[in-house]
């Protein structure tokens, strides 16, 4: 059981626990309410191809579970991760430590926009969103607007920074609703080409909830539909192959086998 | 064997074959040379969610396979198929009589961008296309960019034809390049929607060379990728799912099972 720190008036900070990721290898101190990381971080960091020596940034980090994963994998890469919250960019910092990586991942509070300038080997995007056709159930809807998801124009927007901040050739990675894919390819038209699809599949023969897709800025290369990940059996286990990522830490390459 | 009939200077008309469809219940009078039906417009055909009494136009028909094929699958549809090449025009009227359909099928010979007005519940477009990164093997690129393949502009220009051609709600059923996606999905918005993308699979496990798309106009309803067809088993032969769309004619719906 993840351990909890309630909320007091004394620091007037939310109540946070501590969970696990990738078997334990990641530990990561979030606030018991609202969004938490969940298996999307960890898939998107599986599937950056970041090479030892490279720096990548993560725009709206949240409280570093993408950034940890990766370095969990990937050794000898500096990671930036900006988050527009300061109490989850707090957090990220602890996690950072936690984690043993706070000599190489910073944490910079800003909004997406306001992102360090520099000539990133990678970025990451992970937007927090809503289920497709969920309310939002937030008393104070303009704060959970700007806070919990962002909608077509803001991940527009994000992907407009990413492209800012990539060297030539850079890759983007992101991860985010299916039924969003048309916003998200039109955002990368016409910077970025060779863009890699892969559908995240809930069980076989259901449609994708979500899309991982990779593409690299000023390439000419087509873009590709793999054949994606089922993530559970029919009997509602993690599949093998997801397994393997979400336990074992394995890569996810946006590649055909 | 297809039978041949070789071109003379008496007529002039190219060299067709007599091929069929569906297990024998479609034949098609065809060109030998060119651009020739496979299983692409069976695939179409059987995708579009037409019913009874409906009225269907194809834009760029060709010799009129997947008109012919969905005929054989629903009864009581009207059907106008749109094609720019006048010999071409000529083959898809002589195989609507050969098919018994001449009555309820109408071939006109126009550009797409002339087709027919009018209130049809479906449209169909299977355009021309060359394999990603094939080069145009015609000595003549400028008559072959024409009548040969569609390039992404057409494309939208197609789509958007098929938009002033639609009842409220009708549907629009394409298939494509998989790797023109983004294009086909811009085009779309935002006039269609509730728009359903069916990977076909060569194999289990490698790319989706081609898609399934259907949209309807003035939907609202989320986009969705679904599963997707695999077309070949590991050993090359047609998969189960994909024998019955191509031998039996069963019905491909663009829906989650």
């Amino acid at each position: 059981m993840p351990g909890t720190r309630l909320m007091t008036n004394a620091d007037a900070r939310p109540a946070t626990s501590t969970d696990t990721l990738l078997n334990g290898r990641v530990q990561l101190i979030q606030p018991t309410a609202g969004y938490r990381a969940a298996i999307d971080p960890v898939l998107l960091a599986a599937a950056v191809p970041a090479r030892a020596g490279e720096t990548v940034l993560e725009l709206g980090c949240g409280v570093g579970a993408a950034l940890f994963c990766l370095a969990a994998r990937v050794p000898d890469i500096e990671l930036v991760g900006v988050e527009s919250d300061a109490e989850t960019a707090r957090l990220a910092r602890e996690n950072a430590s936690a984690n043993g990586v706070g000599a190489r991942v910073q944490i910079v509070h800003a909004d997406v926009g306001a992102a360090p300038a520099g000539a990133f080997a990678r970025v990451l995007l992970n937007p927090p969103y809503l289920e497709a056709g969920a309310h939002d159930p937030s008393p104070e809807p303009r704060k959970a607007k700007a806070h919990c998801h962002v909608d077509g124009d803001d991940l527009a927007r994000w992907i407009n920074v990413a492209r800012t901040r990539l060297v030539h050739r850079g890759t983007l990675s992101l991860i985010h609703r299916a039924d969003r894919l048309a916003v998200i390819l039109a955002a990368l038209d016409p910077y970025f080409g060779d863009v890699r699809i892969l559908p995240l599949w809930p069980k076989r023969g259901v449609a994708a909830k979500r899309v991982l897709v990779q593409a690299a800025i000023g390439s000419r290369a087509p873009s590709s539909l793999l054949p994606g990940l089922v993530l559970h059996q029919d009997d509602g286990a993690y599949s093998d192959a997801a397994r393997a990522i979400l336990w074992d830490g394995a890569a996810l390459p946006l590649e055909a086998p």
